[in-house]
């Protein structure tokens, strides 16, 4: 517990960067001293950010390099010509040791397509998932994949379950967390093959895993279960969706305490309890997408994060290094081997 | 515009039938006294509500039956045992003539089911889709499909655009609507081949068809488009976790309210503002979802509907009626009919 936590931050990506990960860098360090950091990209932007947040400074380098991943870049195209981008640098940080884990606020695909090329997926592990923690009825929910893989296998499904009943254990502290498959109805006969399928692997395994069975997209923010493994299309509707639903109504609700005296003198009588509140549903706190089922950290934060959303991302990550959470993946799995070949040979009824 | 409109009501479907039915009715004919109802289910117990609404007996009938469609009945098991169903009848009626629109509030698969094998499909189209409408932030926004149909080819999302076009024109009077596919991002290269084969055939069309692209699930409460088009498993996650979502603020506001004297006081302050807030949220107002592409109106009540908002679904019935969206359908994919040949001979590309 006494040792430094090195970072490595793409200080390029985002809409707001470079600001936005220096002060969120140095928000961060108030919350959690041991870290430090490795900036990499345009050095003659990062360094006088540096100079004004002393404290920040004295735990800091900087990595020079002119490169930086466009936002429209394909995957494929980062991959191969962004070798020595701000973005890649951060993550072979994590592939050599320098770092403990990589944080960008740049272009998703190419963050994961980096991730997964350098750091490989861990030890029976398929394809790696992109988690998040939201805000629920009951406190927080995880909710896995988000966007990396749209199209996912009955075991793709089962590994995510895994992989988010191991985060919610590790970084939730959560003691037997409730783990739900994302359908369009609760009952056995519903939904795609796959989740059917998927339904039945995790019912069948002999994990201790608190499987839950299906649910809808209104039982993740009634908190009905503390892990939602879906797809990742329906896993990335359901994320954007809540985060616009979100957004609708904040601005109804700004416009409402603005209409007239008695809202505005109202809005001052319960300014106290509406921060709170305001602070609960706050998506900067739950910034930080974390690519689980790597042989790394790395986490992708939101491209128009704040400095605060920022800081966020980085105490995701640490959480992540901190809780040892990908050996608990590793682990876990281990003991999942055997049922998974037994399940995987029957077939999923074609109920309509 | 002076003829009479009759209704068929399932008075048995639902939480809270059928006095939620019945005063639905009675609500919904103060709003369009031209209304007229038949009422299928368990005369007994729905003579005496009659008794007490003289106005609403005055126009209304009462159809026996003692059959009623399970909430957990499986659609295949209802359409066989379940014919002399009070949901079952309702439908008849529109086929018959009798009746210009079917309410149902019971078991979603099982009206669907019945809709399909009764009324048939429009000329031109494969399958029928569920849509609604909900509040957005430039005003409203129709979805669809919600759950009929979970996976979809290229031509049955092409077929859903153009109802949905046909929907906002007709009933909510808009002049040009934009148009969406839902895809997990906007570029043209993302998402399933569906999908992305779908946005090609739109593009392509001869139809006057306003197709602004691929919308995100944030676009929806957002406003971007005035129709968005999904597959049934992504649209019935959008729209679950949209009302789940509006729900868990809704909550979290009311316990901030709640939460001291001064709070409380603010509440006074701003009820009348706080009072419009909550009508433009309320879930009720938006209650009724459509079948479209059926020969006929069938809409589907959510099961928890009130009387409040069972009166809505019969008022979005009427909108379907009275603005012939269903040849409105038809006209508009008949012109549909050459470009819909060329263009699915292509095939979709395998971009990652």
């Amino acid at each position: 517990l006494d040792q430094t936590l090195p970072i490595a931050l793409d200080a390029m990506g985002g809409d707001h960067a470079p600001l936005s990960v220096v002060e969120g860098a140095a928000m961060a360090l108030r919350k959690l001293p041991k870290l430090q950091f490795i900036f990499y990209g345009k050095e003659p932007l990062i360094t006088p950010l540096l100079d004004e947040r002393p404290a920040l400074k004295a735990v800091s380098r900087v990595v020079h390099t002119e490169d930086v991943v466009a936002n429209d870049a394909k995957p494929s195209v980062a991959l191969r010509s962004g070798k020595t981008s701000s973005m890649r640098l951060a993550i072979d940080a994590v592939k050599s040791g320098e770092a403990l884990a990589a944080i960008s606020s740049g272009n998703t695909g190419a963050l994961m397509a980096m991730a997964k090329l350098v750091l490989k997926t861990l030890p029976g592990i398929n394809r790696p998932a992109i988690a998040s923690v939201f805000p629920s009825q009951k406190g927080k929910v995880v909710m896995l994949d988000l966007g990396a893989n749209l199209e996912c296998s009955a075991e793709d499904l089962f590994q995510f379950a895994v992989m988010g009943d191991a985060y919610a254990r590790a970084v939730l502290h959560m003691a037997y967390p409730r783990v739900g498959l994302l359908n369009v109805g609760s009952e056995e006969s519903k939904g795609h093959p796959e989740i059917r399928e998927a339904g039945k692997m995790l019912k069948k395994s002999s994990l201790d895993i608190n499987f839950a069975g299906f649910v809808e997209g209104n039982d993740v923010p009634q908190g009905t279960v503390d892990v939602v493994v879906a797809d990742g299309y329906g896993g990335n509707i359901m994320l954007k969706t809540a985060e616009g639903t979100a957004k609708l109504i904040g601005t109804a609700l700004k416009d409402a305490f603005r209409s007239n005296i008695w809202t505005r003198l109202a809005y001052l009588l319960a300014s106290e309890t509406m921060g709170k509140f305001k602070k609960r549903m706050d998506p900067r706190r739950y910034n930080g997408a974390m690519f689980l089922g790597l042989n790394g950290v790395a986490v992708k934060s939101h491209g128009g994060a704040d400095a605060y959303a920022f800081s966020h991302a980085i105490r995701h990550a640490v959480e992540l290094v901190r809780n040892n959470t990908n050996q608990r993946i590793i682990d876990e799995l281990a003991q999942a081997g055997p049922i998974l070949e037994d399940v995987g040979e029957s077939q999923a009824e074609n109920v309509p």
